[in-house]
């Protein structure tokens, strides 16, 4: 069964919080590092798998889109979106599993996903069908939690700490072991998917995409002034970032 | 200056054990793995740079490679290579360090590189250098010691390990910081160059290659159940493999 941690009342909480008060890496990691890879998408028609609250499927109309896409499996997710997004013309919100989303060949220009593939069990299936919605020479950009955080999820803390709980090193364990990791985020048991970065390049390849981009961002210097936090996210990188291709035959 | 360690007498008696011994995982692991890319090359001309004794130069001869050049700065190791190959045509060896070959434009349908590259300090002019060698639609296949590795070499030991000795887990640190690392492989000040996974792939995109393949692989279980120490290879990579075209412009 396909997980829905976004409609419980505690993760919910949890996560609005994180959100609100932008202590995570979202704001100044994750979407700057998105944008950055983001195609002209003017008069183009994007599909945006896991929208959560629409934030990015407003930018994307912001850039020119004119017809927006978005799924989420979360019920609280997809209120929060149609609220934000209300009176905006060429947006469409799915409340389903990315798993279950369908559309005709050849739909889109851009399909964009942050932080939501890590979710999905079958991402050669997902690729597959990505590669079939997408335009020739369409685009996909997306990012996962990167390999070297999920291997050891529910397995070992990320950090190794000393007795003043300060960061002293990485932890990296059972790497080649990809497969199910489970986790606490907010609420016990969520599930993700660790896969290495040679698996997530390879199965794009197989199912048609030439890699364009890859990206394993730190916050910018503007932003580690302000955050000095956010210095560690150089040490190891908290995401990886793919811009892929729909290939054209050659 | 370019280093070359493989001539310091100290380095090679222990390098030369290592290999004779296989404790090391050259046989078990990298050779595989690079034969595994390998085209099919018969009847075309190849490229090894690093071609240390010779026996990746033998492999691509016995494939049907019709020439064969290889690249090493060590003195020592071209003999050793001269000897091994000693009656065999098509061959061509040159003592000299690998940024300092030049070829004429499309000589190669294929240039391959076994664990030399973190050697070298300016990947990008070599990579510029390398796809101009290569014929149209020619494979660069390599291998470097992996960026979860060469991240804190000199820095930290790769494995934390326990008041037993046993290995715990692989600790990783400083991985947005690219550049010079020194650490001891048998003699003191031993020169790589850390370079994020990222910047290998973007390096060989923004210089025309097409990324076919990547592996992070470890030993066969075969392999496994002889050495079982081998089995700590999968709890991280200790080798990254790139299978990357000159793209066709499209």
């Amino acid at each position: 069964m396909k997980q829905n941690i976004y409609d419980d009342p505690t993760f919910f909480a949890g996560y609005s919080t994180l959100r609100k008060t932008q202590s995570g890496l979202n704001e100044v990691l994750e979407q700057p590092a998105i944008n950055s890879l983001l195609p002209n998408i003017s008069g183009g028609s994007a599909l945006d798998l896991g929208c959560g609250a629409g934030g990015q499927c407003a930018r994307l109309l912001e850039l020119g889109a004119y017809s927006v896409a978005g799924v989420d499996i979360s019920r609280n997710m997809i209120e929060v979106a149609r609220e934000k997004l209300k009176g905006c013309n060429g947006i469409n919100l799915h409340c389903m599993a990315i798993e279950d989303f369908t559309a005709p060949e050849n739909s889109f220009d851009l399909v964009v996903s942050s932080l939501a593939f890590h979710y999905v069990k079958d991402i050669e299936s997902l690729f597959r069908n990505i590669h079939a919605w997408l335009k020739d020479s369409g685009l996909l950009v997306f990012s996962v939690e990167h390999p070297m955080a999920t291997c050891t999820q529910g397995i070992l803390p990320g950090w190794q700490r000393n007795e003043n709980n300060e960061k002293i090193h990485w932890q990296v364990d059972c790497y080649a072991d990809e497969g199910i990791r489970k986790s606490r985020w907010f609420v016990d048991g969520v599930i993700k998917y660790h896969r290495t970065v040679s698996t997530i390049v390879n199965t794009l390849i197989d199912n048609g995409f030439c890699i364009r981009r890859m990206l394993e961002p730190h916050a910018s210097e503007d932003a580690e002034k302000v955050r000095t936090d956010l210095l560690d996210e150089r040490r190891r990188p908290p995401f990886l970032f793919v811009k892929a291709q729909k290939a054209v035959q050659v």
